[in-house]
This record gives C-alpha cells, structure tokens and sequence, in this order.
C-alpha cells in the first residue's frame, strides 16, 4: 500500500494496521498512520511515543527484533465522529508457531480523516488481566 | 457541577476531570462523561471497563478505598477535530502527605461534543517507564 492510498474508513485503517503488525511490515504500519508531529504510540509496557519519525523507529526495532505475531481482535467498542473514529479492542497475541496465549492486550485506537481519507493518530495498549473463561468452559450446571 | 451543565471545551472537560479525580468525587467525575453505552475506562493495571455503569461503579471503588491523590499533568500532545478532540498527557502521581512520585501514566483522554457540550467518551491509562531526569538535575557540563 502507497503512502498515498486512500483508506475509505476507519476499519479499513485498523484492518491494515493489524495486518501490517502480523506480517512484520513496516511500510504497511507507516502507510496507515496520519503523517504528523502529534500522533501518539503507547505499546504494552514502553513509554508514550511523539510523532512519526519516533513511532516508525520503534515500529522498526519491533519488527526487526521481535517474533512474529497472530492477533485475533475481540469485543469492539467504538465511538463514531464525522472526523474521528475511535475503536477500544481486546488483542489476544500469540506467538506465531507457540501455542501459549501472551496476556490480553486492551489497545485503544483513534482514527481522522483527513484529505487523504482515515488515518491512526493514536494507538495505546497495555496488558490487561486475563478474561474470565467462557461460558463453555465451566462445567454444566444442574438445576435439579 | 450538574450533570446538565455545559461544558465548552475539551480542555474543561479535562480539568474537570483530573479535579474529580484529586477531590476523589464520584459526582463531579460522573458528570463529565458522555451517558453512552460505548464509553471506555482502563485504569492503570486494571480491566477493561465498557459503558456508564461499570466506570461508575469502578471509581466509586476507587474513590471509596484508594488514597488522595495529586496529579501534574505533563507533556500534552492533542488532536483536533470539529466534534471530537484526543489529549494525550503524562500524569505524575503523588499520594498526598507522602513525598514518593508514583510511576508516570500515560493517559489518552479523547472528548465528544455533543448536545450538552463536550464529554469524555475515554480514558486510557496505564503506567509508563520513569521520564529521564531533567537537564536541571544533571550535572553541569565543563567545556574546557
């Protein structure tokens, strides 16, 4: 995806942006985010980021470093804008080819549209306490 | 301040909020968020928390059980749009009649506008690794 690509909506950002942290793809990740001295990074656990040129440095390190991810995005709140979208997620990451689940992760994302359509201008995740088990995994209950 | 009061801007909304938080009182801080089942808290270590209700109740806890805090808020980055605005801030955190900072937060507040005026509509907190001393603290250069 070019710099320039128009993104249509806040969930085509976010898709690309979850598909861009999977594949380890740098020039994905920046191409989704509004090119600006005020967007903020916060990933789990690393201090508050500022701007483009230190949220693509990090994003750099992560990919050059780290193990490759699967993330399955779960229980979506969202607060909807005519120029700004925010989406609040649950990330369950695992370690691809690992079968350990990491601690869920609740990021809050934050998407403006601007005259090249929607972009990210925040991202903030940080572990969160592990879900309570579904239901079906508890054992039936008897009612008599 | 009433639930049906107007607020102006982000920023009131804001300073509203970070007073609640040090008077620890659950009205104020109540009548600053927008009454929306999509409204997001997460406290720093804490859940992810989802509607009116659950935040209430969660800083009703909090107000009932915790310390009385003082909070400076450092290092704000915003972005601006018609109805919605995100500040991004460092929160450092003293409990009062102790001298020990607490670690720094990072918080991504974001506001809504609405009917009534502005609205916080999230808050995410979590704790960031200490800020470098500042320039004050270290030692002076010698130059020759």
């Amino acid at each position: 995806m070019s710099k320039t690509k128009i993104l249509a909506s806040a969930q085509d950002v976010e898709n690309a942006f979850y598909d861009a942290l999977e594949r380890a793809d740098l020039e994905l990740m920046m191409s989704i985010w509004a090119d600006d001295e005020e967007i903020v990074c916060v990933h789990p656990g690393g201090p508050r980021l500022i701007g483009y040129v230190a949220i693509r440095d990090a994003w750099r390190k992560i990919f050059e470093h780290g193990n490759r991810l699967e993330i399955r995005i779960l229980h979506l709140s969202k607060v909807t804008t005519p120029f700004a979208v925010m989406h609040s997620v649950l990330e369950e990451i695992r370690v691809r080819l690992k079968s350990d689940l990491m601690a869920p992760v609740a990021a809050t994302n934050l998407y403006v549209r601007g005259a090249m359509g929607w972009r990210m201008v925040s991202h903030h995740a940080s572990p969160v306490p592990p879900l309570p088990a579904e239901p079906a995994n508890e054992p039936p209950k008897v009612l008599h």
